[in-house]
């Protein structure tokens, strides 16, 4: 259910990519609820122009490994997002080795009835 | 009003992307109340790297010609998320052949006051 | 904490771009509050079979030019919407020049709960 959008400046190899993309799933397993095979990910590559961050915004050191994340799911507790931001956080920090300030989470809350994971189906929505 | 970001595998011709995004204008129409002329659509294509999902998640089977359509819209009751579903499988079935396993439909609910449809106005707004 | 995405038709120079990145800012900042250090920011382009607009709907003339802008931020009240709207599309039509007709815009109103900004942190979260 999660959709995962992941942008990143372009220069990292495919690999880099591909670990930071396995490494927020994993954070969504241990702390979201999300189960193992709900995966579904965007990556995207942009020009040092076309991904504009601030450095330094509430205190938090930024580079230009900065990765944007964001997440459309369905809601949680505010309990499970702040240690979803902790785990994703962790886990990006051990592998590949982004540092802490450049990762960005955006969540956008969603319904269960607002996915269609194919068949034209709502799978989520429980009928009588 | 709806906002449509269909992200496709690299490699389907123009024209196969061009009929995707006719037929899921039309679904939003036929199964969601949506005016013909509003429409507004963003395709992307993304490298096999770029693109992740899993293949057999609740039972659906997928493939590389997934499609992963996100629409950004005013709430609908379920009963028109559940049509619309459905209708986009369909027609992306008959046209151009998408297996129904491989359309992932993510929806993003809004309210009227969220759209500027150009000259810096609020069109949904009610102004008394 | 807005996540700004802006999309263009591929063809506008880098300059271009990066003066309706920094007029969208100034007007966040001047019609929504939003903190001058808080801009986060990803542009696109994409080619003219994939950046698919109507051309008049809703009595809006919109040309190849047009500029699809849609913005994650924490919930705004109606007045603020609707200035954001105004702002944006004046100043875009001052620098570079974007005429009004071709400024869409759609807002993703999220809580302050869902945003990290790095560190791993919920920085919006109050904490006791």
């Amino acid at each position: 259910m999660p959709l995962v959008r992941i942008a990143f400046r372009a220069g990292k190899s495919a690999q880099y990519r591909q670990v930071v993309a396995d490494e927020v799933h994993r954070s969504l397993i241990e702390a979201a609820s999300v189960p193992e095979q709900d995966r579904f990910q965007i990556l995207t590559e942009h020009s040092p122009a076309d991904l504009i961050y601030d450095p330094t915004y509430l205190g938090v050191k930024r580079t230009d490994d900065i990765v944007m994340i964001q997440i459309t799911l369905n809601q949680r507790t505010q309990a499970a997002k702040v240690a979803l931001y902790k785990a994703i956080a962790e886990r990006l920090a051990k592998n590949p080795g982004v540092k802490p300030g450049d990762v960005l989470i955006s969540l956008v809350p969603v319904a269960p009835e607002d996915w269609s994971f194919g068949d034209g189906k709502a799978q989520y929505v429980k009928t009588n």
